[in-house]
């Protein structure tokens, strides 16, 4: 059989990604079976125009750095493929002798993917290919959770801990606080900010996800009745919130860009939220929105999550010497307290495509906050506690004077 | 003369404040001089209202804790004093027999703690008054920068270079990123993004300071022209940009608010610069936000901002307790390379209300990037090496099929 590996990342990228190419290149360099080992520049786009680079021509120090390199080292695309693409595909693929196909990414890669693996086997091409999970998106089926996942959470848990700190701190200005999230279709993200939160009183006190209808007026009197208790409130929103009618609240730009896989591009809907709350609640309101920065801080990561990625790539490559093929590597959840994770297998058909929402159990009634099971679910994931900071008595002295203000 | 210390907090939060409270309370317990060592809460509304606190009260180890704490530990407040007012801080400070008032803030705050010392001086109440510096801004005179801002430099460095990492990864869209950082007047923490910089090619290409007017057909020719070279664009643009009129190019809510001191209230720009790209160019562009995180990321502090910090907090008590008053401290840069600092004091009067703008030596002559000189300048400031990420070498495979794409 063929003996190339070719190795791709694909769709957004993530703090731990390139962990996972990490696992994959130094297992494999421990496999006599595997001979060149390829890295395709751009994720598939690579593979089309036949961009393939010599990963045994990097140092070991480089690819072993790449366990803290934030991003996606090899490039990264989002492309729809034609059916003439796949057909092009195989050709590349014959031509090097590619023997094991491993591609890092989420559902639209992982159907990606599975096409390859299915068009190989029409072709009797002996062709090994396995998924490795990534998605800050956290919305894969099957597998309790995604690389990538781990790291976003904490960046946002820990984001929202200081900028909670930050609006209890400055009396009558900046008292509601928006944090925007990522989050196209689900809300775990967002989820994750509820894990800044240690007593009753701490910021994140309301989160939206888009797993319910947003509904102004529900959201204006949460708002209202927070702000009217605390005189503050913090709240994170996912960019991705949709009406009652399935129409997203606020897109970015202007008219909604879709990319080439239809999703729309979003963001814009904290600007959004902090006119309506002017307007309406006549409170000052703003927000923080850390996009882009918020996938990738390898300051952040989680190191439950960094060791994560590298083991499914590490797996993925292993289990395709030994086999397998059009799967995914899942991670399985082993033990609560302490936390400890095993990796299984899942058909590629049955993660291409499909999205896993957060639970209704994950959502309280009220649907502006998470329950207890998700925090149960999310904490072991951002690879320990947070910064711990230091909170004064303030033990109060006796006044003397007759009041003034 | 009166031997009791009252400590405030004012303006915006930073990641280093809390430092210099630090520094000054444990100062003060050397000193066998000072005898009640308090706390305003929120500022100087918390002087106002009689709302004080017993800081011997606080154990040593939540003190020493503050260090590490990012935001305002005491509280903050943004608030302009009447006429009347000075007259009740008076009576305020007297009644607690304050011996030591000791403010750090940026220069509205310096304003406030001079207006305090002259009135003392007025009425013949020995007290000793002194500033110390605080704001991310970097906007104070006479100081060679201020404590906060080598933490939100460093922050936004980092930012940075994540995100155009992330830019660079994705082929074919997100193609431009705009990062909007903080900056009322002055363009010190945009600049920053340039630390983020190793090579040409590197995020970021373009950066935007409101020392000069935003000309929306310049910005729009610089970006096309690192785009039809890259491919991508990565740039940075301050919150508080203004257009030749000296109109805010775009302000967060609708109309713009200000806060009691008459400063708008900003943000809102790299929204407002996605939609000019796209209908313009007709490219796809994104913006990162990271809006008050920036500012209190305990991850991202800079360590010689926060022994710096601690530094001027320990000096103004000290100083304050051998007579001196109505002072502010400064930082000296004492040595380029390797970098070190010492501290002098400058009247109150030369800081309150003036505002040190990014010097045209700082800023190209394209208006479109800092110079080497801002490098130098703000180099030691971020307080050691950024995270170097794994570049991988990319050696091309031999193509062997015709061209597809």
């Amino acid at each position: 059989m063929p003996q190339n590996l070719l190795v791709a990342q694909s769709g957004g990228p993530t703090a731990v990604i390139n962990s996972s190419v990490c696992g994959i290149v130094e297992e494999a360099l421990q496999h006599g079976k595997i001979r060149g080992i390829y890295g395709a520049i751009n994720g598939i786009l690579g593979v089309l125009s036949e961009d393939l680079v010599d990963l045994r021509g990097e140092d070991t120090s480089t690819i072993r750095n790449l366990r803290r390199t934030p991003s996606a080292a090899l490039g990264s695309c989002r492309y729809k493929l034609s059916d003439r693409d796949y057909s092009r595909l195989y050709d590349v693929l014959t031509a090097h002798d590619i023997g094991y196909f491993l591609c890092a990414g989420g559902n639209d890669s992982m159907d990606t993917a599975h096409k390859i693996a299915k068009l190989a086997a029409e072709r009797k091409y002996e062709l090994r290919v396995m998924g490795v999970p990534k998605t800050v998106d956290n919305d894969l089926p099957v597998t309790d959770h995604c690389p990538g996942y781990g790291s976003v959470a904490r960046f946002n848990a820990i984001a929202t801990r200081d900028s909670s700190l930050d609006t209890e701190a400055i009396y009558t200005s900046d008292t509601i606080k928006i944090i925007e999230t990522m989050g196209r279709d689900t809300g775990w993200i967002t989820a994750s900010t509820a894990l800044a939160k240690q007593t009753e009183d701490d910021g994140p006190h309301l989160i939206y996800l888009p797993e319910r209808p947003f509904i102004e007026d529900s959201f204006l009197k949460d708002v209202k009745d927070v702000y009217d208790r605390l005189g503050r409130v913090v709240l994170s929103v996912c960019e991705g919130l949709k009406d009652e009618k399935g129409q997203f609240v606020k897109a970015s730009t202007k008219g909604i860009d879709t990319d080439k896989f239809g999703h729309a591009q979003l963001g814009g809907v904290g600007d959004y939220l902090v006119n309506l709350i002017s307007e309406k609640l006549k409170i000052k309101a703003r927000y923080d929105k850390p996009g882009t920065i918020q996938r990738v801080s390898m300051q952040c990561a989680s190191q439950v999550d960094l060791d994560e990625a590298y083991l499914v790539g590490q797996v993925a490559l292993s289990r395709a010497v030994e086999g397998e093929s059009d799967k995914m590597v899942t991670i399985i959840r082993k033990r609560k307290d302490p936390y400890s994770s095993d990796t299984g297998l899942v058909d590629l058909e049955k993660v291409a495509l499909r999205t896993r929402s957060v639970p209704d159990e994950f959502i309280n009634k009220n649907s502006n906050f998470v329950t207890k099971e998700f925090i149960d679910y999310a904490t072991p994931l951002i690879g320990g506690q947070l910064p711990e900071y230091a909170r004064l008595r303030k033990r109060k002295l006796e006044m003397k004077l007759p009041k003034y203000i």
